[in-house]
């Protein structure tokens, strides 16, 4: 499996006191800001830990740590943050497309995530060097030897990557790779509305979405609404509904697949993202929709136990030991 | 107070699988490494949590978070690892001395952190650019205001901070400024057996160590032994025993100060520093070293509760709820 997405590093501050209100920006949302505004909110931050992160380079590090041959395509800088986003998918023996952007031009994007008391993350990114991916960085062999294409939403925020997505989706339906999207969030939904109808019409096998994302995507007021649509389209579709689960589409109709029980969730922040991992990792496999939705339940109920949107146990263990693997 | 020591980040993994026995890193100690060493270290770790470190700059952190005013003084390169640990340092009002080398002749120094499944840390330190801190880079101005000089044994591993260390040491004579010292650990204190002994006869004012770094400097075989020494100095001395608490010198003989109790240890990473922050802040504002060694357990034992080296809660709080402030 191959994804295709923003290179970014978190940095995360545990946000006790709700700062991020104090700074405007909206709870549980990820804004875009520019380098003048991210140094400004990162000067208001106290003490901060830095770990990779990225929605779709989270889902494919997931992937990885199933057990899963993993490609990534994206863009850094050649500074620390770079080396580290490369360092820790390189060693999970993620092969990497990773085009290098010169330190004094431009830094290695970044997301500032303030994780609330009650475990919601709220984001603000600075894209930095992953806004310049363009359809030249990209290498198309690693979408030609790949089950699934792994595209992130975020990435239409960057006109230059649409470039890089259409070669990679031409390439994909050229060596039968199944075409993946994440929705991303709600906003990035309603940012991209056409190109996100367009590209779910007409190229997209598997489309992964949230509940607000699935509604504005597909403008119906319930997710009856929008299975009807997916199936329409004749997609495999499935939507994450936080605490509750998943709905994911089957030849049978909607199923519901409950979520993974967790004593105490600590950052929600990574949970779609993991559940993504396991949801596509188990198609790849040849797992039916329902049992790739509880391989994505088990990952997201991992990545929410901790601080950090990347999985710190062993998935491929926990996945076996829980008789999905 | 002001701190003067190796201004690092710590890049951190938790080591279920031993990792560090397989680079031939031994268990429990620091291991200074040259940067081609770092590099194959680096290669051979999984995904890591970037945070920021070093042993006196956690104290001072843990200072700042008590509530104390602070300052620190250490070297880093003007790349983004330095950025990271000049800001976190400022954001907790921190007042920093910080000398900066061009990143194209030297990175920020980074020390490779190992958690094993039992809470204890291997570390594996290149210096990088806090191992050019040298006498002409300090502001001696800091150690005039400041009650207590605290200063970092490991220091003592680069030869141009000896002279910075006794310009700060002659300004704190100079201003009534207490002079602490830290062993930082046993192999350190074996590396520069002449020069600690050297300076805690004729500078020291309070000596902090473990257990084991007061034997190796006293040459004692017991707890017992190094305590004479310390009174025939004339000097205070508290020793932490881990999960056993503190020995602290008072004028009425050694009292024992219990370890907090805690649930559940994850890292030991920064018990020893943390438990300076509290131990020299109590000093610091007037406390006797008995209730100064409560106020370190209190402060040791809130960060071996979670992975890094510094505090995550606030400590003010904490030492207020517990009647220490």
């Amino acid at each position: 499996m191959t994804g295709i997405g923003n290179a970014l590093l978190d940095v995360i501050i545990r946000d006790h006191d709700d700062l991020h209100q104090r700074l405007d920006l909206t709870k549980g949302i990820m804004t875009l800001v520019d380098l003048e505004r991210a140094a400004s909110i990162y000067a208001a931050m106290g003490p901060t830990i830095q770990m990779s992160g990225g929605s779709v380079a989270n889902s494919i590090a997931g992937v990885a740590a199933l057990g899963g041959t993993a490609g990534f395509i994206g863009k850094v800088s050649d500074d620390e943050f770079g080396d580290v986003f490369a360092h820790d998918m390189r060693s999970l023996g993620v092969e990497l497309d990773l085009a290098i952007a010169p330190s004094q031009v431009i830094a290695t994007g970044r997301c500032h995530v303030f994780v609330s008391n009650d475990a919601q993350r709220t984001m603000a990114t600075y894209l930095g060097a992953s806004n310049q991916l363009e359809g030249d960085d990209v290498r198309e062999d690693l979408v030609a030897r790949s089950e699934i294409l792994y595209i992130e939403g975020y990435l239409f925020d960057l006109p230059p990557s649409k470039e890089a997505i259409r070669r990679l989706v031409a390439k994909a339906h050229e060596h039968e790779t199944l075409v993946a999207l994440s929705l991303s969030d709600t906003f990035c939904v309603e940012r991209h509305y056409d190109d996100f109808l367009d590209l779910v019409t007409n190229d997209v096998d598997v489309l992964l979405a949230n509940e607000g994302e699935a509604l504005a995507l597909f403008r119906t007021p319930d997710l009856g609404g929008a299975f009807a649509a997916i199936d329409d389209l004749g997609i495999l579709g499935v939507v994450t509904t936080g605490p509750r689960g998943a709905e994911v589409s089957t030849m049978q109709g909607v199923v519901h697949v409950p979520a993974a029980e967790v004593d105490h969730v600590v950052d929600q922040n990574g949970a779609g993202d993991l559940f993504a991992s396991g949801f596509l990792y188990g198609l790849a496999i040849g797992a039916d929709p329902v049992e790739a939705a509880q391989l994505g339940s088990l990952c997201a109920g991992e990545v929410i136990t901790h601080l950090g949107a990347r999985p710190e146990a062993d998935l491929e263990e926990l996945a076996v030991n829980a008789g999905l693997l």
